[in-house]
């Protein structure tokens, strides 16, 4: 059972997409509806699959330079192998599929949900939330089984599936990393693209339409319509399943690249049933697990009144969440103690190596759940209806747009102070309990819902689109009332869910941060060198730059659209009496090709950056170490100012957005109430176009920003020294165990030459009845003398 | 001539101040103006020294507060003396009076302005500017002179006015850092209490009588009016005064503790005509020189026409200040020159110690003076009239307030880009140079002109004030017409002297940093361990939050002030009509009131943060070089997360000001000339609501945010380890040297136990003929062992 522990996660994906692919057939078994919905319909799906169409032709292009230049470095730097370049192009096509594959399936569960909600509300449920569940299943089985299959591959490849040394392990890591950075890539692209697609259709709609002309939201009459309903499912759909495609992979990743890392500082060999890569198979096993649960989750999701209110759907999709989590406490408790050894040593940075017992690897992991889902309740706070921000806010807007955003802004702002707090507490917690594996393990455990989570997010687009058909086909209001109830609980997942999101990115990123710098082989960061922390400005100063990118692509597209608007209301003939037929193709034209050109800077500033400041100082010869320590100071930067700015862009456009809402159901301010229309109203729509890219475009892009520009960092490691034998770097010279009845004795050496002299750091590990003692000593001289010295230990 | 140059800073400070006073009267005896105008500018007068003396009656309670916690920590720890209590006061004490004194001459001179813009623009400009050179003088010169005087007086009391040693100089300057935590304190809440107290007036004001009442600007019957115009003294006028006394102060203490540092590497001695203190006097050498610099500097800004327009008063400014960088350039060749030796050794963390000629030290203070203009002419590029970013915020303005928001904000943030990148070019630059100390010069140099460029940013609010006067006195519209153009310089001036601020904040607080990691005694900070990591998010939050919190200030307090103004127009009769006298005393008390309540948490903020950070862990008995780090790692966050906040803020908000201000001339949108009352005017007037608190209230605060953290960490730096005795921190065990004829030989030995063994750090330093040779050994063993094998060198 054991030894076929790698093969598992492999079973549990198949098992899961299997799944899927039942739940896929169901879905699209369901009634799609009448004429005028399945026309409508078509045109969505038509609009979606030409955008992705045209973007992953661009992305082609990209993928092939990329790879070009992957294997150049892997044909000059010899620690890096051609089969990254495998890697990375799999890497990207994976999650093209996932995002493609949700995107399909969301087209085609809006119109039915559409059909169920003319007659029942817990079906219209079940149909939308089955779509999304097909979604969820999808990415996370893919995500699971890619970077498993090429794990197992690598794994073989290199070390024949036997463990040898962490310093071959590191390679199959290092190669395995280029799937990572193939995903996160596509997913920058994705996020990017379809965050400026979704808003300039959305923004340039509304401009024209609902303030121009004065028709109502999703009227057929509206030419570029049809592309708003496009933008959900291009952004919120094909675009979150990339980036979560890309989390995932990337965060079962670095927990392998540190689970390698305690290997060695168990002095380079366990061994336990695993073949000895317990620590590393652990994450891959705990993300297998999660998709099990997620299915399970997913079941729990139902309604059975056809009068429930958003409350009711709201408690159902948490019982499936609380429940999922719940299971994953459990599984990460039993996988834990099961495959990690029941004690370890980890070495703390500047504290030397500690032994760590399993049971504290498990609360790292709990640390991680307990975590994500306190920083959801924040973000459901500052952003809910009804909560204290919101009706502030809403107050405001009696005063005019400029109190309004003033109150958004400042409401975004103070979010980053309780999540901030809390995300400094999982960092200093879970490291406290299990070192950097400990956060790595923290987010693996946040992430393994992955699958529950997409179920929960893709929910409210699919909703929200189909309201949009009921409305442009002309339903009975009932129809677009219960797809409104549906759509309402989407909005809120839609807040939570970003604050997971960036929750789990930053968790990632730290570990990823952790992975580069073993990588590397430095001694750690230090911001008292001032190049350093001239970087940790430049690489603090990107997040917010690549957030003004995107902004002000929005506004290009949005403009471009409106001007296309414009021109069909005037120059088709009857288009206002619904006798003359907009030209919806146009408008989907549009945003398609500007949103494919505004997304190359704000790409370029992410992926340029890390590769001039390694590149341009070494060109001047600067030493490969500083230049090492230079990327993890931007990339601390990059870090620390994304999370920041997410939260606050993702905070404030959410509050902004229910401050709006609020006035739907009419709100108290000043002792009167107030209703749309109204003043305040108009100055809470002004907020609301202001947050829209910041909570659609720019925010939701930082996660990827912040772990693209780890990735990065994590295949350019070998090149900055890492295990190659340059100036001062470290030899490992191999280790050897003795053991004797109860009794094991293990020396590893580490040496190290400076000019003529050598320098040995000796581990010598001592294992009697279950204790573990460890001794470290170092010798100085010349290789023979150093060479006599270990030889008697 | 070299042994009293201690003395030379006190004699320029004092013809500084002797000037000043000469301006000073010359400016009180100008005529006043007839009854009205004198009336209303009484009442500005008071309004604003009634705030004042509110505002210094509740920091007076604070100065005691923390005055007696100081004197427990000094009473506790045996490293911080008592005197730092005395320190504290006065620089609170100077802090106060450079504010007031400000203010004062400010709200004399408004009047005069408006009475001389009835006859001459030339003589308006020299009034005005003539107010803004006594305010300059008065803060550089109180700055200087009470710096120097604790200096000496330190000087004296702990070392006897002789160089004994570094650690002994340590005391002096930590002793002397409470005199600019004092400064730096009062500064705080001189620009955060000003900075609600303008902006909570200027908004209620604005939305009662222009957008209500619809009355215009400084239009007598609005209550609000004197307090809006208070608010121009208080928050630009006096919070600005402080603020740059702070950072004078700050700047030439950091580059002096770093000198110290400079005389540490070189062997703890150096013999040079200045008492062997040449690298600590000279920082204070070019503060003083740039006293006497800017007062030629303000002595070339005039004109000569009466129809001059924007740009010849520009050029006028222009002149001034170029001449005066100039000079400063030339007077720090000069002062490097012969201040410092001609080599010198400085310790480059991680590279060993490094031969550096002093000439690159003066490289590093043309870094300074270069980078200082760069970035604001960056700022000047981004906010400036007629620019490319203020026109494309006008052209989004046509499509409503929403579009030119998130233009506005888009600029704000792209604006970071060059600005950081000039920044970290400068840290390397300098750091390149001449290390740390290099860093500190640079800030020291770009600080020189502190004089020049209060008397050039305060000119603009004077103008302001003096246009008001001239509205509410009824004066012949030419009078408006005069000093408007006065103004409109002022804005652009206001603009610039921001990016001057913060670029000249964030080089000082790298130099605090930097001092803090060598009192501290720690051997750097590492972003890789998980504590520190965590204090750089948490760090980075402080900034976002504390601009919330003044944000939310400024709502709060223009909500206070909007229902005041509207309970006058409702309950005063015939005030519409001009019969009726609005309660101008009102306004006044409650913005000062409110200003005073609001600013209390954001000071809080700032500092009880960093008690936190440093006393919690300790009473968990954490080790103090860990928190050292973690203290570290919150001061870096804080210091970058602010400088990208005040950037960002300050830039967006000029933009927004300068993009509404285009419409009075009439703008070109989409081939049509649109004016002011335009709808695209109107969301320009909004943008310029969100801009208001941005760039008056919490951008600038960002400076001080940030240089009393990292203040505040330099206070503690002693608790934290510096140079105490416990676990295994470094006992200087002193320095003998031996002169032999040209030849010196000099042995300076630092010890350190790790339990039973001493390590002995020994640097050997012999200078033959010039050329100076330096041997760094180690030895490790018992006590005994070790100080034979020292003495045998």
């Amino acid at each position: 059972m054991e030894s076929m522990m790698i093969y598992s996660p492999v079973v549990l994906a198949v098992i899961g997409l299997l799944y899927m692919w039942v739940k896929r057939s169901w879905v699209l078994k369901q009634d799609a509806g009448d004429g005028k919905m399945k026309e409508i319909s078509d045109h969505i799906y038509e609009g979606a699959l030409a955008f992705l169409n045209a973007e992953y032709k661009l992305l082609a292009i990209f993928v092939v330079i990329v790879s070009i230049a992957l294997a150049v470095v892997s044909f000059i730097v010899p620690t890096t192998h051609w089969l990254i370049v495998i890697a990375f192009i799999f890497g990207a096509f994976f999650s093209a599929l996932a995002g493609n594959m949700g995107m399909k399936i969301a087209t085609k569960t809006n119109v039915r949900t559409t059909q169920a909600a003319r007659t029942s509300l817990p079906n219209a449920l079940k149909i939308s939330f089955g779509g999304g569940t097909v979604m969820g299943l999808g990415v996370a089985g893919l995500a699971v089984l890619g970077l498993t299959l090429f794990f197992i591959f690598f794994f073989n490849f290199f070390m024949g599936s036997v463990w040898t040394s962490t310093a071959d392990m590191t390679v199959v890591l290092e190669t395995l990393a280029g799937f990572s950075l193939g995903a996160e890539s596509i997913a920058l692209f994705a996020r990017v693209g379809g965050g400026i697609y979704t808003k300039a259709a959305d923004v340039g709609a509304d401009l024209v339409g609902k303030v121009e002309a004065g028709i109502p939201e999703d009227d057929p009459r509206n030419p570029a319509t049809i592309a708003d309903n496009v933008g959900d499912n291009v952004g919120d759909v094909a675009g979150m399943g990339a980036d979560l495609f890309g989390s995932y992979v990337a965060t079962v990743l670095a927990a392998m690249v540190l689970g390698n890392y305690v290997i060695k500082d168990m002095g380079g060999n366990i061994s336990d049933a695993f073949g000895g890569i317990g620590p590393i198979l652990l994450p891959m096993a705990i993300a297998g697990a999660g998709i099990i649960i997620s299915v399970i989750g997913t079941m729990l999701v139902k309604i059975s009144s056809n009068d429930a209110k958003e409350s009711q759907v709201m408690r159902a999709l948490n019982i499936g969440n609380w429940v999922s989590i719940g299971l994953v406490a459990a599984s990460c408790f039993a996988l834990v103690k099961w495959m990690l050894p029941e004690t370890m040593q980890m070495e703390f940075f500047g504290e030397g190596l500690k032994e760590i017992s399993s049971i504290r690897v498990f609360a790292a992991t709990i640390v991680g759940l307990i975590v994500g889902g306190a920083i959801s309740s924040v973000t459901e706070y500052y952003t809910g209806l009804g909560k204290r921000p919101i009706l502030k806010i809403v107050e405001k807007s009696s005063t005019g747009a400029g109190t309004n955003i003033i109150a958004g802004l400042a409401t975004g702002m103070i979010s980053t102070f309780p999540s901030i707090l809390l995300f400094a507490s999982a960092i200093w917690a879970s490291y406290a309990f299990a070192g950097f594996y400990g956060v790595a393990l923290a987010a693996s455990a946040m992430m393994a819902t992955t699958a529950m989570q997409l179920a929960i997010d893709a929910f409210g687009p699919i909703s929200d689109n189909a309201g949009g058909i009921a409305e442009m086909s002309e339903q009975d209001p009932i129809v677009r009332e219960r797809t409104d109830i549906l759509d309402s609980v989407g909005n809120t997942t839609a807040a939570t869910g970003k604050g997971f999101a960036i929750a789990s990115a930053a968790l990632t990123s730290l570990a990823l941060f952790a992975a580069y710098v073993t990588f590397t082989g430095i001694d750690g960061i230090n911001i008292f060198k001032a190049p350093v922390l001239a970087m940790l400005f430049v690489g603090g100063m990107i997040p917010v730059v690549f957030s003004a990118l995107a902004m002000n692509a929005v506004g290009k597209a949005a403009m471009e659209m409106v001007q296309e608007v414009r021109r069909q209301f005037k120059t088709i003939p009857g288009i206002m009496e619904g006798t003359g037929k907009p030209e919806y193709d146009k408008c989907v034209a549009i945003s398609t090709q500007a949103s494919l050109k505004e997304m190359m800077l704000p790409g370029l500033l992410t992926i340029g950056f890390p590769l001039v400041i390694t590149f341009v100082p070494m060109l001047f010869g600067m030493n490969s170490r500083t230049i090492a320590e230079m990327l993890g100071g931007y990339m601390a930067g990059v870090t620390v100012s994304g999370v920041l700015w997410a939260i606050f862009q993702n905070n404030a456009g959410g509050a902004w957005d229910n401050a709006k809402k609020s006035f739907e159901a009419g709100v108290m301010i000043n002792g009167e109430m107030t209703y749309k229309g109204s003043e305040a109203h108009k100055a809470a729509v002004t907020g609301d176009t202001v947050g829209d890219p910041f909570k659609d475009t720019s925010g939701p892009s930082m996660n990827i920003l912040i772990k693209l520009t780890c990735l990065i960092g994590l295949v350019i490691a070998p090149i900055l020294g890492g295990h190659t034998l340059e100036e001062g770097a470290t030899e490992p010279v191999g280790t050897h165990i003795e053991s004797v009845n109860e009794t094991s004795k293990q020396v590893e050496v580490e040496m190290t030459s400076e000019g003529e002299e050598t320098i040995a750091k000796v581990r010598v590990i001592t294992t009697e009845n279950g204790n573990t003692n460890v001794e470290v000593k170092t010798f100085k001289g010349s290789k023979a003398e150093v060479e006599k010295e270990i030889s008697k230990l």
